[in-house]
């Protein structure tokens, strides 16, 4: 997990060649940050959305935009209040608005679980205080006992501590863990249970390590400030660490393809391993285009098998084709074509 | 989990700068690598020994120096063989030999628990071939059922898979979490258990921050080729990353001070998650003892209570004063006076 670090949340000022850079590299940036003369500074890496962290006071128009409230995303959803869902405690998803980032993980395996949880920064209007509470740099125990969150994402679970009392747990990897024995995510046995948390490890590596190619030197400056080493960051990226990465997720399809028919990473159903795998696919297939159709070819299992079967998934085709999915933007993965193969 | 890319295997030239380096910087040379002119081509990143994996064929006496014999270490370990040890499984860690590396996490909670393990690359003559096996570029699965590792630490315990086959896990906060519970260093309850798997991880994220010091664009290349890049990203770690992760580990300190009296990040007992970064304290020390010097007073529980604490727990102790205790050198803390504070 990564941030921009609380430290830094003094005001970035809004360049020229950053504005240029949006508009020239066509990345969608979140709608509810470009409306007019009031934009907020911006954060040099939006994945951490650290502007928001010093803005809210001010600019509460930011946080005001067309946002849905949990009845308004029900109306739409197709994750249905099923008898299943209804018997989970209340999830709530704390995490930035507007973008997939590392909430994205949660957001997957909830959704392809089927089961109920409120993303809070996305459903409720004041949801971003929330998220800034528990990361508070003055936190050290929250009224519930939990200790305070290094960075976003965050899970928090009404009733499930002591006495009735909400438990707080951050982390991709913990909180996948936690969720992918309730969710029945995390596979038939102990065994599998940690390989597919190992695996998620590992697809979260890769996550990293594509983040960090626009951000190799600092997550406190700009893309534009790090350009010439991203280029080098990136050139490595793609030429060895895409392929051993793919490499290494291609020979674990292979080798569980009696019980898993390409289709999953351990086992014979759907993990959270599959569902994070896909997620860094599917941006990596934005980030780095060229790149990837470049590639596929070499990874059938992965990008014929693979990838096709878990997007279409019960739960998660739907979801994916809802509004509820955020398009990639300034998060982990940017669209810099001078990034990509050329 | 960070490694050089099985693709790179090929022999890195030994550099007069990268000679001069080493001198210079007073690191301590893994002894069995420096012998003589018959010494194989170093690895850009030791921590990952990648040069091992194309040595070994060629260079046998690489791997045949002074090297202890189960029977040789017990022979002067100070980790009794109790009644609690003899009824674990023969636990084997594989991981490179002579540096700490990421296996050093591994080793650090086998230690205080007092359990006993083999570290079969520093314990068997031929035991690197059983690490190159598991991340076999080859492999799917293994004999006994195991998907192939991505990059060493791996665990592999005989008789815990199905059929009495042997079990392998591979990542650090994977392997942790599965002898955590086994070792007694996993906290008291299920959410103490998650916390200390997320602090782990967030302790390990400062392990690789620490790592991309030195090697912010390619860990297939030397340091040397990457200096202008590692002052930049050294600064940066310094002056926002190192003040960031340690204000958080004192609020944890803090906030878990009515229990863990500021020797432990959760609950009132030792932990992996104390073990892991004390380690990674331990670590930064060495790196960056100027830069360590003159922050440890703004953390006074993290370095008067917490680590003193950690380094006295029996088991710990008696471990970090012995032989079998690898010394930092080349491996992901590294003491590049460049890179620390001026």
């Amino acid at each position: 997990m990564r941030d921009a670090g609380a430290e830094h949340r003094e005001a970035f000022p809004r360049t020229p060649q950053y504005d240029a850079a949006n508009r020239m590299h066509g990345t969608a940036f979140p709608a509810s940050l470009k409306a007019g003369g009031a934009h907020p500074p911006r954060p040099p890496c939006l994945t951490c959305l650290t502007c928001l962290t010093c803005s809210t006071a001010t600019q509460p128009s930011l946080l005001s935009g067309p946002r849905r409230t949990v009845s308004a995303r029900f109306a739409h959803a197709t994750m249905a209040t099923t008898k299943k869902a209804r018997t989970h405690p209340p999830y709530e998803l704390l995490y930035w608005p507007e973008i997939p980032g590392r909430g994205e993980f949660i957001r997957l395996a909830f959704e392809a679980a089927g089961v109920s949880y409120t993303d809070v920064c996305n459903e409720k209007k004041d949801g971003i205080n929330e998220v800034l509470a528990i990361k508070d740099d003055k936190l050290t125990v929250d009224k519930d006992g939990n200790p305070p969150v290094f960075a976003p994402p965050a899970l928090r679970v009404p009733g499930e501590s002591k006495d009735g009392k909400s438990l707080v747990l951050y982390q991709t990897p913990s909180i996948l863990a936690y969720l992918g024995d309730r969710l029945g995510l995390a596979g038939e046995d102990e065994i599998e249970k940690h390989w597919i948390l190992s695996h998620t490890l590992t697809a979260l590596d890769l996550n990293n390590e594509a983040h960090d190619t626009h951000h190799p030197i600092a997550v406190t400056k700009y893309y534009e400030e790090q350009k010439d080493e991203a280029l080098k960051k990136a050139q490595d990226f793609r030429e060895n660490r895409i392929p051993k990465f793919f490499g290494y997720f291609e020979r674990l399809l292979q080798g569980n393809e009696p019980a898993g028919k390409g289709k999953h990473l351990v086992g014979g159903k759907l993990s959270y391993a599959d569902t994070t795998l896909w997620h860094i696919l599917n941006g990596l297939k934005f980030a780095f285009p060229k790149e990837l159709e470049a590639r596929e070819k070499d990874f059938p299992l992965l990008f014929e098998t693979f990838y096709p079967s878990v997007q279409e998934h019960s739960g998660l085709k739907e979801y994916l084709a809802s509004s509820r999915r955020k398009p990639f933007s300034m998060g982990i993965f940017r669209h810099y074509p001078e990034l990509d193969r050329h």
